[in-house]
């Protein structure tokens, strides 16, 4: 579907004044045929059919579930507004195949809906088109299928993704169990001290250059760990993406699977630079644990299959980290560090 | 993913100041698994797995393909602001499950991509889960899945639908042959009627009470021909629904096919409300044309098939018309009226 405003001048003998119009407007802005063929139509997969139909057709594997996700993203909600356009598009999607991995489920294609504010430019969506192909093929999953309307009000961006699982072998969030031990892939806390250093906190002036840079790239450029989704799905018995952080995110999936947690914080893994960024400033230890945008896979792994986990992990150059151990109880998961005790009363920010 | 600013104030130790503004805000103010528990849970399928999990999983049938479509609706754009929520909901489902319809596939569900702007009330998200509920029920269409988060601006809702077809049927648009016939279901232009309606234009005078109802009814609730996938895989050569307006979209599909067409204007359905306004005002008839928001099917169908497709379409209550015929040609479609005729240079509507 299309725009269909306004309306009321379509009807009657306003016809050569609006096609005037029109035609005035055609040399600057495509229509959304023309905008599709021009800027997604070249980055789609073959099942999307050349984005010229109704719909896409994808032939399921035989045997296997699918796996859906969506998430949207809001400027100045999800990402600030001078984000480079590809970074935008990278992020649209890593964090839908970030929900993929966490299940276990091998990405298979998306859909992407985009809302245009009405000052778009042709280089920012050339941009963000160019950045879309380029994450879809490194994440090996394809654009299918779309549709691009007029904003009224901030560019906003919905991503449905789709993975495939052998039958029946989807990961839940809701199964992790006692004695399990508690794991999670690459670095903790990164993103959300990347975007805090765009508000430019005192604190950032005691990091490096490097440092700064990484931080803010981890922020911008998600990592979505899709090469781990075969381990996840042979070895976890709960996973799920830290999307809202550590802390929120672990203590929901312990609310749904029913158990607690107890988390050694030092084991909890800080990239060099979060760990100069906390040594400079304990208190943003917070922020690490309890920051969002990690896309991290945050799972449970019984004891007997950690070892073959690790191997698999390993072997597609995934850091992965044990943090603790699921406990029976209700409370909140509990986290040690240096000493001191602490539960972390959040998963709450967002609030609507 | 959940809403992530503002993060600068999160580190350190303002938290106490932080939790207090939150649980103040909680009084009012759900997060998102409180939004989702109360709103979307209750109406998700069984595939939803409760909305607790990261993502829907599906098992698609054997030996079929997946069909997929997603389409956007923006306040102000594709509804306005008083529409009814109920109605809203159902226009977002609708319009997506009528793209499954003209592709032949039966729908599997939906996922939802919903940004609330600030000022939204419980009392309409409640009523909008309602609605939609009641047209995911109506239309067979069951909710899996979906994301909440906070607009930057108007009302924006992202539904992706996921139907099935047995392998290598669904209907292209691409494939309508020479000497087809054109069919489309329901009535056309009611919709756009409807909308102008509602900016009162003086020919609204003219019509009576229970027309005017009847137009402003088509454009707030489309009426998906799900009843009639199977009927369309098994006999239209080439389909799409008509949502751009029956001149635009049936150019379209010639154009893609490679084909023209010659169209019986007085042979396009139109509904006794719609046959008055034109009456009242002639003027109007390019208004049914050329409006958008038809959402009935338009296909093209082999005469031997014809009996069939009638038979099957009565079979299901759906009206069936044959308006016109693919011909050689790469011309826009002709449409002969009354004696004269017209080839609408439209579908170019929705720029950006």
């Amino acid at each position: 579907m299309s725009e269909s405003f306004p309306p009321a001048d379509r009807a009657g003998d306003d016809k050569q004044d609006r096609l005037g119009q029109l035609e005035a407007m055609s040399c600057h802005r495509p229509n959304e045929d023309s905008l599709i063929a021009r800027f997604f139509a070249p980055i789609a997969a073959a099942g999307g059919l050349g984005l010229k139909d109704d719909a896409a057709c994808l032939t399921p594997k035989a045997n296997h579930d699918l796996v859906l996700t969506t998430d949207a993203l809001v400027e100045s909600v999800h990402f600030l507004p001078g984000d480079p356009p590809r970074s935008v598009a990278r992020k649209a999607l890593g964090v839908n195949v970030s929900d993929l991995t966490a299940k276990g489920a091998d990405p298979t294609g998306f859909l992407l809906s985009l809302a245009l504010p009405e000052d778009w430019t042709e280089a920012w969506l050339a941009d963000f088109a160019d950045g879309l192909g380029q994450a879809a093929g490194d994440f090996g999953c394809p654009l299918l299928g779309g549709d691009t309307v007029k904003a009224r009000g901030a560019l906003t961006l919905s991503v449905t993704a789709l993975g495939q699982v052998p039958a029946g072998r989807m990961v839940r969030r809701t199964t992790a169990q006692i004695g399990d031990l508690i794991c999670v892939t690459g670095t903790i806390g990164d993103s959300a001290l990347g975007l805090a250093l765009r508000s430019d906190p005192a604190w950032a002036k005691i990091l490096s250059a490097p440092h700064r840079a990484f931080l803010a790239d981890r922020y911008l450029h998600p990592q979505p760990r899709w090469r781990l989704a075969a381990a996840v799905r042979a070895c976890a018995q709960a996973a799920m993406d830290v999307s809202d952080g550590l802390a929120g995110d672990l203590a929901k999936m312990m609310r749904v699977s029913g158990v607690s947690a107890e988390i050694d914080g030092d084991h909890v893994p800080l990239s060099d630079a979060a760990r100069a960024a906390v040594e400079a400033s304990p208190g943003l230890i917070h922020q690490v644990m309890t920051g969002g945008d990690d896309y991290e896979i945050l799972c449970t792994v019984a004891e007997k299959n950690l070892d073959r986990f690790r191997k698999e992990a390993d072997s597609v150059d995934v850091r992965l980290s044990v943090i603790g151990r699921v406990v029976a109880g209700t409370s909140l998961p509990i986290f040690r560090m240096s000493g001191s005790e602490r539960r972390y009363d959040v998963g709450s920010f967002s609030h609507f």
